[in-house]
């Protein structure tokens, strides 16, 4: 029987040894130079490394793969037309790290409500604060969640948990979201926007000046999508003028936000990296169980789980 | 008919003229020597004024109430044996501000695990961080919680929409609620022990050394309680020694706490001023609400609510 070489990083080497079915040929790499040896002769490959400009590349050289796998969620960096063209299965870690995040974000919102940051920043000069520099309340407010996927999904089952009233925008129909077109009329209505659509050409400053006008005053804007979902000139002007009253974002356009962007110098905006889906040890776990799923599903000649659709992006 | 002279704080009035039944004679004090000359003729009376001192004191001399009532939940700084001796009812707030509590102890659990105050130290550089300083997530992870009332109970409900395993500890026998005397042994399986227990003589330093040793290493410590709950000295030495993790402390012994004292220190004790109940505008509208329930209570000869036991302290 021929085996199936499959190109793997030797990182998730450890969680995947044991499992592998016999029909897998494993490759490991150590190196993106060894990876981009590897990735021409891989019918089956998981490329993803700290190293990410080879990675793409390697999704570009893998010419013989049938099926090509990455732990990402948000799938834009990738070659997703030339796949389309070859007819590759590409599949994603869409979920992977929804919980991670979602906790993220809920401390993002409770940051902005007692105002932490001022706080931190009192206990670093040892001043005891005797007013709260934040007195908002997450119980009784009301959240719009553009994009309610593993993320934005899991961010609303937590926020109703406390007593946040939540609407999920949805571009694929289902049951209580709002469609695409149906959020902006109601944008008045919430203190928070909470943004988790993934990155396409349609979602592109879908956060701009006329939905930030529309917002209502003082509402805050919460981002874990990326920087380009939102206008940043339009963001630091409505911030200027107080219709935004703060906002909280894991993604910048450009990352690294450079030390000089105006954006640092905001009093009521944080700036978190992109670290809500790196604050874990469990991403690698979750994405090997999801691997093995899938090498079972492929033996069988099932669909596999969490195929990225080629022509939306997502 | 002789009607009821009740003293007020003027800062509630505009939340309670109007809502007043006739039976009741108002009489409103602006300052805290306005209280002290209206306190002795008061059958009933809500004291509280920023003013504390004034307020506790105005307690001690209402020789004629019949009904005395606060918005504090803990009541350990009240003269309560003089209130038991004179055959006062007296309310408290307990619960009235457990939402927003809650919603702070969640906070300062997502602040441990992902490391929040070094990414706010890092904005405040215009540093870009790579690698997360925190990955623990509160999913999969095992809460104690010391003192199961409205606090305690709230964090509980919150926590279990993470995904934490929660034991609660209760003095009054409860439902699935570990007694008094069961969860000592328990310890070691805790990644967080969050204190919300009244201060009362039995819960003075309620933690202390050995509670600390028997703690699984590097679990977090909350305390939203009262300072004295905690031996501060054996907390700081636990740290020291890497067998407590983290310790986030609304309260702390004394308060303010001096600048010069050793707990501000520690990289890993977040210090909240007793800032928790106070990040929020809503408190006064709920006691308010509270006491209009009890005046109708009281009017009928039934039993109050949230009435203090004298006796325990809480």
């Amino acid at each position: 029987m021929t085996r199936t070489v499959t190109v793997m990083s030797a990182a998730v080497r450890p969680l995947l040894e044991a499992r592998l079915p016999d029909w897998v040929e494993p490759r490991w790499f150590e190196t993106g130079e060894e990876l981009l040896a590897l990735a021409p002769g891989a019918e089956i490959g998981w490329f993803d490394t700290f190293d990410f400009t080879h990675a793409i590349e390697a999704y570009r050289r893998a010419t013989r793969a049938r099926w090509l796998s990455t732990m990402a969620a948000g799938v834009d960096p990738f070659p997703l037309a030339l796949l389309r063209e070859r007819g590759v299965v590409f599949t994603n870690g869409a979920g992977l790290n929804a919980l991670t995040i979602a906790e993220y974000a809920v401390m993002g919102m409770l940051a902005i409500a007692k105002g932490y940051r001022q706080v931190v920043r009192a206990q670093d000069r040892r001043e005891w604060l005797t007013e709260a520099p934040g007195k908002r309340e997450l119980w009784g407010s009301k959240a719009l969640i553009l994009g309610a996927g593993g993320i934005g999904g899991r961010i609303g089952e937590l926020l109703r948990g406390f007593g946040v009233a939540v609407a999920e925008v949805r571009r694929r129909p289902a049951p209580g979201a709002l469609g695409p077109d149906e959020w902006r009329a109601r944008l008045g209505e919430f203190d928070w926007i909470v943004v988790a659509v993934p990155a396409t050409p349609d979602t592109d400053k879908l956060l701009d000046a006329d939905v930030f006008a529309a917002m209502k005053r003082g509402a805050a804007v919460l981002n874990f999508a990326r920087g380009a979902v939102i206008d940043q000139e339009a963001l630091m002007a409505a911030l200027d003028a107080g219709q935004v009253g703060a906002a909280f974002l894991d993604v910048t356009d450009p990352e690294p936000l450079p030390a000089d962007h105006p954006l640092w110098g905001y009093d009521n905006v944080q700036i978190t990296m992109h670290l809500s889906g790196r604050s874990q040890e469990t991403l690698f776990h979750r994405a090997a169980d999801r691997f093995c799923e899938n090498l079972a599903r492929y033996a069988r000649g099932e669909p596999l789980s969490h195929v990225v659709d080629l022509t939306s992006g997502y």
